[in-house]
């Protein structure tokens, strides 16, 4: 059997996908769910989801070596538990075991963001890279890192929390409880939050009638309104490249990858992230001058990458 | 041969030492060194202190397979090239060209904060572990880290720079040029500017006088005086304990260790520091109530650490 399995758990959609031998997706689904169901009624669409994308390719289940799932939160991989998972809110599920009793062949679950890097080193942005550190903006800030073409995930499984390292210790709050986390300046919520503050500072500032028009401030408020040359929207954009700026460089300064790949849907903001972010980000990197920085790009595969991650656990 | 050699250069002395097969020193000496003087002077010092050390021994420097020395700064394992010495101020050195010249046996070199953790792992208070992160506090923050019982230290070999990595981004200014690093909160400098800023913001305290005695502020004014019941010291110490465990925190949530070893003359304050270290640390550490955190310990070796764990760097 050529093909792979993997299942993306999201917050609002489970979404399914079978690879061929060329790591292409012959056939996918998205369920829609939510995370207020019970976890016993999640597993079971999760279940049903992975048989019918199964036969949807023309296979069953079993015809499968193993199938991979990726889901938000911290996942002990010796016991099977979803330890943890932020914004979801579940403790200590039992999240494997409760997914074996519909699915007859082994499962390996891995966090997201994990799964994100893992299909972006095999089959994305980062195809022939040996070391790379991934970071996926959004609610919160995922974090992935490949060393030496291994997943790397702490030494019990639940680490490279990324978006709780510390940014600036007893600054904003973060969802997690703690002051100053990376998550509470560089994800798109918080983002949004910066947004918010400028547009109460400048009610001259076009982002007004923007976010009137798209009916609520997003991740995408203040960098449409920079690019039509709104001063404070651009304030909004430096102050905002700078937390992520800063964020890479203590990466590169401990890990020092080959690259570094943003996910998201930020990411499609070349000039006015990405650019800007390999322009600075030696400002914010031990040395960066001597030793020198990697490059930031873009990761290529989206959505796509938690399926294409999550049917390669197994090997990573 | 059973014996290995090791070499600690530091800032102000060069100590070489022979292991036996138990990995004790058997014989060791100290060369007191200069970063002011020329590099192909040190080394040569160097050399000479390494076969010194051999001979004393009871051996010559050809007996060895090979020889490890530990420097402060970045190496590049690639090329030799001792790539940035932030405190001694060197800038790509060729240090193991140089030393190639005096030296018949294959070298290896490598961070001194590396080597520590290594000289640790391998005989210290980290014997058994498999997974293993240490900071050593002194005028810098050193890191270490030990992942599956091999020395991690970026993917080019120059990362797991932890005392630059943010803590408060804006903030203190770090002497590599950056604002709001580790090393500008976690230090002994920094805690010795810390000291320095309360005794001038409290003219009553016992640390002016201690000070006095002692013939200048050090990174024991606090720790000392707080003993003793001096309030503005124990601010001192609380504070410091506070950045340390944030450090700490950060580093847990990305690597999950089974242990942190803390290094440097600061670690023998037990209660003080350690017993607080591991009473708080949790509440700068991601998920720490559901996933735990590991054990805060002091390093045992000493200076030694950097001695036995450069005599290890070839099988690292």
């Amino acid at each position: 059997m050529k093909y792979r399995i993997g299942v993306d758990m999201g917050g609002t959609a489970i979404k399914a996908g079978v690879i061929d031998e060329n790591n292409r997706i012959i056939s996918k689904i998205s369920i829609p769910t939510d995370p207020s169901l019970s976890f016993e009624v999640i597993v079971k669409d999760l279940a049903d989801g992975a048989k019918a994308v199964a036969q949807k390719s023309g296979f069953s289940i079993e015809d499968f070596p193993c199938m991979g799932v990726g889901m938000p939160g911290s996942l002990n991989p010796q016991t099977g538990l979803l330890v943890f998972s932020n914004n979801v809110g579940w403790k200590n599920v039992p999240f494997q075991k409760e997914l074996e009793k519909h699915i007859p062949i082994p499962i390996y679950i891995g966090n997201d963001a994990n799964c994100a890097v893992i299909g972006e080193a095999i089959a994305g942005a980062a195809k022939d890279r040996k070391n790379v550190v991934m970071l996926t903006l959004g609610t919160g800030v995922g974090g992935g890192i490949i060393i030496d073409r291994k997943l790397f995930c702490g030494a019990d499984g639940m680490g490279v929390e990324l978006g709780h390292m510390f940014l600036v210790l007893d600054g904003e709050l973060c969802t997690c409880g703690i002051k100053g986390c990376v998550e509470a300046y560089a994800s798109v919520t918080a983002l949004i939050r910066q947004t918010r503050a400028m547009m109460e500072l400048h009610p001259e500032s076009t982002m007004h009638d923007y976010a009137k028009r798209e009916g609520n401030i997003t991740g995408r408020t203040s960098f449409d309104c920079a690019k039509l040359g709104d001063q404070a929207a651009l304030n909004v954009v430096k102050q905002y490249t700078r937390y992520l700026a800063a964020t890479i460089g203590s990466l590169v300064t401990i890990f020092r990858p080959e690259v570094i790949l943003i996910g998201g849907g930020l990411s499609n903001e070349k000039d006015f992230l990405l650019g800007r972010l390999n322009e600075c980000v030696g400002d914010y990197t031990f040395a960066a001058d001597i030793i020198g920085i990697p490059p930031i790009i873009k990761a290529e595969l989206g959505n796509d990458a938690g399926i294409i991650g999550a049917a390669y656990l197994d090997v990573m």
